[in-house]
């Protein structure tokens, strides 16, 4: 189970242009404290992002999973048991007996020449390869996707203090009854997070943005959608509530909503891969320097100045050739017996 | 690897007059939501917890191990992977030909009749918990210790939101810079945890109480213990700083400090152990009620009036055979080759 470099896993990709998709998964953790010991996580067992990434693999597309460490990994999660088995365990368990134990982990074994796996913990560490992973991914341009399944944090602590938060130390606590024996409770003030699914198509122009929604709330989930799709320019985005969230899925693509019941995570992604593939036969492999308009224009003409000559060949062998092998692709996804 | 119930843990505990200690290990979670996606967490392994519960086996405690889902355990820590197998895992691969994963399982299921296993994951599950467990140990009296290794939350949501917390709902945002784009960040005011190691003594009269301090910032570390040990009445103290926790910890017992180096968590064991026996043997197996003074008298009084008939009698049998009890105890201990 040694693994190649990301850039040796993606080139390979680019080699053989073969759709790559960057798959995040898992809650990040927001430290409170520089010696942490205190942290403000978003929950997430990654179950979606985790059989996302065998469905994508069982449809022919290389998957990068930037996961929680820690968190559920694709096959591997199969074995039944609370436990989520990492790589280092299942190597040291896959001449186990047990049917149930090896044959996960020989499923997971078989698909890891596809399969690159990418942790982290902190929302800065999560910030930081997403970033360095899309640049990487970008001379896959529309042959690659973000999918986006992580819990992102929304706020942060921007300037930590150093040591543990006192309970008792005075300006760290708020007084509800003024009079008395002191202070009570702890008052946090935290900052927001930079929104990054904005950077996404800078990091990586021409890729397919595919985000996530999840809300406890019902009522407001496809307003905020949305908005998303609008300030983001997101290409599809699944929608979910916390509560149903295994029985029913929204899929939101700007021009409508498609409800996945049922076999839900088989539906998602059987709908954003006819998605993509649509999108790689209409934007034919290249990035869209054709469409843009309003603030989309500089940023394209940007990006052409700053690119090299050899990647402009690129381009323009993807321009020609894209359409092509999109429509190529649609096809053989459709014929396909899953 | 079926489990017997903790009463029926406790019954057989007391019918042997064998020492058992109720140890609390890994971190806490504090939920925002009441439909929760965001949870405060305080970071610990349970490396500490894992490893003192298997050196208090080997010194013929029984253990309640009262632990973080998913944290470590004692042996199955050592199998060596980032991973942490969980009791169910441990079942499906026992028959592993790996040692380095058959044997930890191997000497877990050889332990297991003298350890009882509790998780827990919030704050609330720990509390509750915590009580009922030290309500059934009070018949063991002193022969029962209580060795508080969690990393428990000092703060919570006293009135959780219902649905999850929004980044752009008014009224959650504070305004950093009045005019312009609206307001960033967010605001959390989080209430005190109810103490609950004052009430460790009501709850279980006559425990040994063993308290932990964890610190990033060495210079406040014994004030901070030493108001613990006067406020809550502890036997005894384990004090640490999160950078050297694994090199060096202080045992404090209100009349002095012992530094532990080298095998230090061999060392706390060790000298925790020798503390209770000495307990034991002060104390004599009964509720303190003769030694009172100050606040602890009306408590102790109390208790006294609220103790039903039957429970004063295994009370004066207590009283008389414990100091018996006691000496016989440290000349064994004492005399047994780890």
């Amino acid at each position: 189970m040694s693994a190649p470099s990301l850039d040796a896993f993606i080139a390979y990709s680019v080699s053989t242009s073969t759709p790559t998709v960057l798959i995040t998964s898992g809650g990040t953790s927001v430290p409170l404290e520089s010696n942490t010991v205190r942290t403000l996580e978003n929950f997430s067992t990654g179950t979606r992002g985790s059989s996302s990434a065998e469905l994508f693999l069982k449809r022919g597309y290389r998957v990068i999973f930037m996961h929680r460490a820690g968190s559920k990994l694709p096959f591997l999660r199969l074995i039944p048991s609370p436990t989520n088995v990492t790589p280092e365990l299942a190597s040291l368990i896959k001449d186990c007996p047990n049917p149930s134990v090896k044959n996960p982990i020989s499923t997971f074994t078989s698909h890891l020449p596809n399969l690159y796996l990418l942790p982290f913990t902190t929302i800065t560490s999560f910030l930081t390869s997403l970033e360095s992973t899309l640049k990487s991914l970008s001379p896959l341009s529309s042959l690659s996707m973000y999918y986006g399944a992580a819990a992102v944090s929304d706020f942060y602590l921007k300037n930590m203090p150093e040591h543990k938060i006192q309970s008792t130390v005075e300006g760290r606590r708020i007084n509800k009854e003024d009079g008395g024996g002191g202070g009570k409770g702890f008052k946090l003030e935290l900052d927001d997070v930079p929104k990054m699914l904005g950077e996404v198509k800078v990091w990586c122009p021409g890729v397919f943005l595919c985000g996530f929604k999840l809300e406890t709330d019902e009522t407001i989930l496809t307003s905020k959608v949305e908005r998303s799709i609008e300030k983001y320019g997101l290409d599809c985005v699944v929608g979910n509530v916390l509560s149903t969230r295994y029985e029913v899925c929204y899929l939101y693509d700007g021009g409508g909503v498609e409800e996945v019941r049922g076999d839900v995570e088989g539906g998602i992604v059987e709908g954003v891969v006819r998605r993509h593939m649509e999108y790689v036969s209409r934007e034919g492999g290249g990035v869209r320097l054709r469409k843009e308009g309003g603030g989309k224009k500089e940023r394209d003409e940007r990006i052409w100045r700053e690119m090299e000559g050899w990647k402009k060949g690129i381009f323009w062998a993807w321009e020609s050739l894209g359409p092509v092998i999109g429509v190529a692709l649609v096809y053989y996804i459709r014929r396909r017996k899953w």
